[in-house]
């Protein structure tokens, strides 16, 4: 079913067009929509990048230059949304409705009509840009921007194992429309608030082990992120601390919600999968990079995570 | 003088090589020097990488493999060595014998009778992979992984201005010899001790912020080192740590070596000059990253660098 050309035909055939992205949109979510919706534009459609939680403000480069059009939507397209639900509230409206999935996520629930799908891509964006290829549309510097920021969040600016020399090559095809891709990585993972960088030092008090140092609980509670006045922008990529000691292979972020549930995110080093811990939990992912929702305190959180890690990490004869 | 021919001509008719790198190395100083070294032993030369200090434990996946030979050394060739003084103490004994400099800073001091001096190229690693390629020995994984390890340390992982598309596409066809990048990475970037993340904690800290936010200094004491019980492995990249807050301009890291007196990294955003701040201390670099050493207390030496960071901000108008 990964038929690029009839994704591109499709594409060609309809119009006035709502892209789907999920909610909590990160970077590949964004620069997939937003390219995707500048290519339909360029042909002369209707397009409007849909999203049911606001875009973080540091994405204004890709966002602040697409004015929202007025049109009846009658066509539905999802970029990056692996399953219905992450649309986030009212997503049934959407079911059996969207015609075309263009996702990297081999978990993708297949909900539309026709999709293209492809797991070794490092990001949807390089799979939104072959589609516009296809289409006959020209990339330009605003595509590329869009295509690059999606390769760049999804690499971890190029340092995790789904970069391949595609991906790398594709970045640097982006360059060549002259896009200044050091601000845009400064943007993205370079510039911490003074509020991010105090939410930062309690996280890391905040840090406990276990399994001789294989597993490591970050906790982010809703007191904390108060009293450091952080914003939801504030939080971005905070997942990744725990997994950065020396010795950890699970690394494991508690984030309160507002409705004081927590988000729980796992990251994980090779030969650890991911998306098997969370999957357990009802969630899912990608094998190094997964996550689920989950109620309870802290502590009972630790202990069912604490219970699944631990099965993870013998299963790949990490535990004695 | 850029002669890549001449270079690798050079190269082919001389033997027994001491491969000069510049003292506390980095990733491009190793990458470069161990790739040349493995280069000329594979056209059945003698050939050995000399550097004044120990070379960092992460780096043991380059070094490890390549056993020291026992020779006469006849021929000297430095790669990423700017300043024959960074070669450490006993610099003198090079001065007016070094054959052939391959280095990619502007800087250079043309202090060999030779050069391939590139300020376009991200890393020295870019140039030794021409000159490689020009002296007919085929590249192969190890070389790969020293090639890799030199451009993605030098471009912060393909973050910094210094990437263009030409470095993405060198570290595509490095990843087409099957090395395993993402690990490279993690080490390189990822991994933080304990000791390093309770120093990091300190050093935030210790940061004071001038002129509305857009000069941050940080110090990293003996006796804070100490405290946390870090060694020289676990301050490699603490001077990024300044820069990274929203609004900072200049991150200025003081560090105080063995003796006392304090070794000063600068960082800066664009349009700053990191080398033009450092050259009126007696030091240099790049753009956006340069360096110099100091004598007396903290304070003062803050004194000293708020002055010239002030005139340097005002004449890029960044102040009232």
């Amino acid at each position: 079913m990964n038929d690029f050309s009839h994704a591109s035909q499709l594409l060609k055939e309809h119009n006035n067009y709502h892209i789907l992205i999920h909610s909590f949109p990160d970077g590949d979510a964004i620069g997939s929509g937003y390219a995707l919706c500048r290519a339909l534009r360029s042909l002369g459609k209707n397009a409007n990048v849909v999203c049911t939680s606001p875009i973080p403000k540091m994405f204004s480069y890709i966002v602040d230059s697409v004015e929202p059009q007025d049109f009846v939507p009658e066509t539905f397209v999802s970029t990056d949304v692996a399953d219905l639900r992450l649309l986030g509230d009212n997503y049934e409206q959407y079911e059996n409705k969207v015609l075309l999935a263009l996702d990297h996520h081999g978990t993708n629930l297949r909900y539309s009509k026709y999709w293209v799908i492809d797991p070794h891509a490092a990001s949807a964006c390089e799979i939104v840009l072959e589609v516009i290829k296809r289409m006959g549309v020209s990339v330009d510097k605003e595509i590329a921007k869009c295509i690059y920021t999606g390769i760049s969040t999804d690499t971890g600016c190029f340092r995790f194992a789904n970069t391949t020399s595609a991906t790398l090559r594709t970045a640097a095809d982006m360059l060549d429309y002259d896009i200044d891709a050091a601000e845009i990585n400064r943007v993205m993972f370079e510039t911490k608030s003074r509020r991010r960088i105090e939410l930062e030092r309690m996280a890391l008090d905040s840090m406990s082990f276990y399994l001789n140092g294989a597993l490591a609980f970050v906790i982010i509670t809703n007191e904390m992120r108060e009293k450091a006045g952080a914003s939801d922008d504030d939080l971005e990529g905070m997942t990744s601390l725990s997994r950065q000691v020396e010795g950890v292979k699970i690394g494991v972020t508690l984030r309160q919600k507002d409705d004081g549930e927590f988000k729980i995110s796992v990251r994980t080093h090779p030969p650890v999968d991911a998306a098997a811990i969370c999957t357990k939990f009802g969630g899912g992912g990608h094998v190094r990079a997964a996550g689920c929702n989950l109620k309870g305190t802290p502590d009972e959180i630790k202990e069912s995570m604490l219970k699944v890690c631990t099965e993870a990490l013998e299963s790949c004869s990490w535990l004695g």
